[in-house]
């Protein structure tokens, strides 16, 4: 039975507001490396990083009607997460969808499907990240869910979630694990900045991380090249 | 944190069993066409149909260890549904992992990466539905989850729901449906004996589903092949 | 035989320049969503939109001879469409032949096969729709037509149609339908403007074009998240 | 205007179906290496040549309701070739389709996109060739047209035109053309007869055609490995 | 400068022959698991493994020229490495080259590009190992090098290697290692059969390799079902 | 046994630096079209044009420890190549390590894998080729070898050959051809402006090659439309 979940619980906002800043690579290993879509999931322009609260919808391939139905349960500060039930890479979603969404606040759109009208979003500022640029407009025949946990690009979104997205791709963090996941963030960036330094600095990873023993000890050798030609 | 979830509830088991006898096109089509796989998935060796019940688990890219975790999970009537946190194609398993699970009853395994030694898996009757058949080995150092909802292929999977898996792909049936997405199935196939009785008769679809109306009406226009060149 | 056709009928000069205005997008819906090459047609560098009429060649894979025999039938206000007869992605075309292109008026290329040179040939203005970018060169050993019907990105195009081209595709408007799909296009720009306008004050699709019954009637229904949870 | 064609004339029977046993690697050789289709489209099942004459029928992704169209269409020794407007692996086709289409003595089917059901259609002897194996169905909504020239897995299919299938792909030769590539297919087949005979006996390629003196003049030469290392 | 090296040195023979008993998997993993080519690369039919030494050959795309050269350079015990300079998958091989192969001995045929005749070389039992099946003939105009060392499907293949294909994929063992890897292979033979014997009588991996401490160690944790329930 | 090779031998710096500035395309022509990289490795972002000094490493998939090892091997001028010996494309790269390989003079990343933290790197002006552009870390468990003879993209990478990069691809020159190959290249930069002027001027291909009397011989010819549609 399709159906619309409504008065879905958000990832809690200003935690949620605050993953951008950490990036999509360093949230995704904050939380244990997991959460990441596929890279097959692309922003259609480069610019930058946004963060919000996942509302979900599964459409049929090459039907974007639940988009509409999806549009009214988002909020200002939400991302919109749509997964096609069976592969498509029709253009689900243009400039004219863009501007629905971004007047009700919507941050941007994750579709694992195609885009279209690139320029025209660009221009207004609305990014998405999908599979594919498609002009192959859509029907309005089938239904879908929304608000239901979806498959989205290889990974699992439930409602609510929250979703960073950045040049790099795009991460899922679980509702509760927001907050944790922040201050995790926020201690590898600064973790980062210190090894940045002595990367900087001319120090080795090697050194600085004292892999040369199990280096040594997994079996590694060091050959010159003369040694090397000679032996053959 | 990483977790094994121990004692799921699983689907019916006589129901789940009575699915394989469908087939996924039929059982998909029953349950409103939700829940395949893409059609990335594909079997090692074309056998017959299965089905069973679903133990999930999440695996680094290019390390199967929590398959080991995963077998003890596992019961007869089984099917074990892999999927990587990330891309990968390595061959994750082979003959050994696949004596490992039929020895406990495991009916087959959906992994959403590469599969190895496909002969002595045939010769075992052990059938895998996979991405890649690749014999790359893979490691044991990094822990996913087991028996948590994972996204495979595509679809979201939850532990206990059945899957039904043959030549043409893979179908996930919600644990709590299958008694009901069963009964459907088999009106469908009941419905469809008549139909193909019908069509092979020498009936068009055209007649028998009274689409020609439809058809004009949405402004099909049927001319001849020579009305046509006259008119260039 | 290869031949090359010569003195064809182009598709009505005015009619068809003023069809880069509407973008692809627009173009192909107003034709009744006919005619858009495959999404594996991307331009090499993000530029305005163009309109032409089509000189067509085929070659052989990895042979660039025929463009060539085709830039001597391509006039001012051409866009030259380029296939492989079997895959290739070779480098066909570069900057050498682009200066030859554009010294004879020719507005772009649309090849569905490689490109290279692609910084020579932004700095020049002229723009490429490929399917690859690869530096790999070409031989000139073997024959094709100009001039004939062709397969290109999975559509017909036959000579003298009209080709759009923009950020988001490439579509093909068969040559005597350019004035027909124009006024199409331009009806439907006016109508998606006041959509837009709509949208922009905050009315939903859904009320716009009054979806509600009919989305009830297929049968969606909606659920609190709360009352799903008591559910369960 | 979305249009069916009727009357439409077909290549000449007896040497439609003398093409078959030529295969589609010599038909393809024997017409100046033109007409063959992507190797993304291949047999569901490894089976015997087919050939026959084209019926074709545009799609809407998603939308197999053209197929019923196009089925009233075909007759005795017809090949049905089906190409979706944009890119879509949906399962156009089953085993209910296939009895629909063999009972009117259809030879079998070329569709750039899904099919399913491929245990009962290679039960029953109909043969498909397609870009997936999926079971995800399809949708009856959206108009296209038959027997209208069409652009299918990369070339040009016209109504009318012979088709060839077999295990190494699909080629199409144009209706007028068949009696002559027959005869030209005819010749190949005999001269390939000999040079096998020439091979097996232990002869060079490289003699048989007298290949040394062009390589020679292409500036190919000849080098011992130990004077090779003797050089570094 | 093109060349052809001849007098290239071989792996040994009876060590390279007994390596095809331990398919490609096992020899994979007993060299490091290195020297693995690409899943892309695939058997034409599903056969027996085979064993021999390599004799490589780099080819233009879409130019099968240097077959002929490098058929010259062929020993009993042989198989030929093919690989394109650039990407391409036309047919660069059938049933006439296979013939030549045949009788002079070589084993088989690993591609990086198209195969075409295959139910030809499937009937004459010689055996492909390629990135496409693909009908589309080559030209014979452009030079590449015979026995020089190639990279094919993501490997570096030197002449005189040995080469190990099965129903897994292709394998390269580097020539002065083959029996050094041969008795790594049959080591780890032996080992499996002891692994498979306890596997079927229901061990564990979890208990034969003691994994359950250095899991609790990395933070695994079990969860009852029920518990994760409440908990929510 | 994974071996780090050190001292090796490096390609000429001011012929290797010139390369830069004939750019990928032309550098491959010069040494007879080889060495070119596979199309499916990208720039992460478009930048000018660098070349310097191979030094090669081999990874596991999913596991970046050889980077850091190579690093030490690296100095003023190296690019590095980094493969896997499997397919992957987890982010084995990011701004950290681009900041280790900057302060040692390295100029550049090509990697057959996925690359993260572009805007980072973009910032920074250190340019990285990669097959994908993908957030998921690596780990560090498995020894691969660094300066050994790599397939990297489909070529063979010796350590301290020549590697051009830009906006086109990848080129390799070998250690030793390195200012032949830049003769060489000189001389075509020379050949082309003076192509280009007479293009820009308005002659013909055509002509300029005098490609008519091979045309003609192979059997091309010249039909004008109206004499075509009179035929049918």
């Amino acid at each position: 039975m399709p159906k619309v979940v409504t008065d879905i619980q958000r990832a809690d906002r200003p935690a949620t507001d605050r993953l951008a800043g950490f990036g999509v690579a360093t949230v995704h290993e904050a939380q244990g490396r997991t959460g990441l879509m596929s890279s097959r999931i692309r922003p259609i322009y480069r610019g930058p990083a946004i963060s919000g609260t996942a509302v979900t919808a599964t459409v049929a391939p090459g039907d974007n009607w639940m988009i509409h139905v999806a549009a009214e349960q988002c909020q200002e500060g939400d991302i919109l997460v749509v997964s096609p039930v069976s592969f498509s890479e029709s253009g689900f979603f243009g400039d004219l969808l863009g501007t629905l969404l971004q007047t009700r606040g919507v941050r941007g759109l994750i579709i694992d499907a195609g885009c279209r009208d690139i320029d025209d979003l660009q221009a207004m500022g609305f990014p998405v990240w999908s599979r594919a640029i498609n002009a192959h407009g859509t029907v309005k025949e089938t239904l879908g869910d929304v608000n239901v946990p979806v498959s989205c690009a290889d990974t699992v979104v439930n409602p609510g979630d929250a979703i960073v997205a950045d040049n790099d791709g795009v991460v899922v963090v679980p509702r509760r694990d927001v907050a944790r996941v922040g201050a995790l963030a926020q201690a590898r960036v600064e973790r980062e900045d210190k090894i940045r330094s002595r990367y900087a600095a001319g120090e080795l990873g090697l050194d600085m991380n004292n892999m040369r023993p199990r280096l040594a000890e997994k079996g590694l050798v060091y050959v010159r090249q003369s040694d090397l030609e000679q032996d053959n």
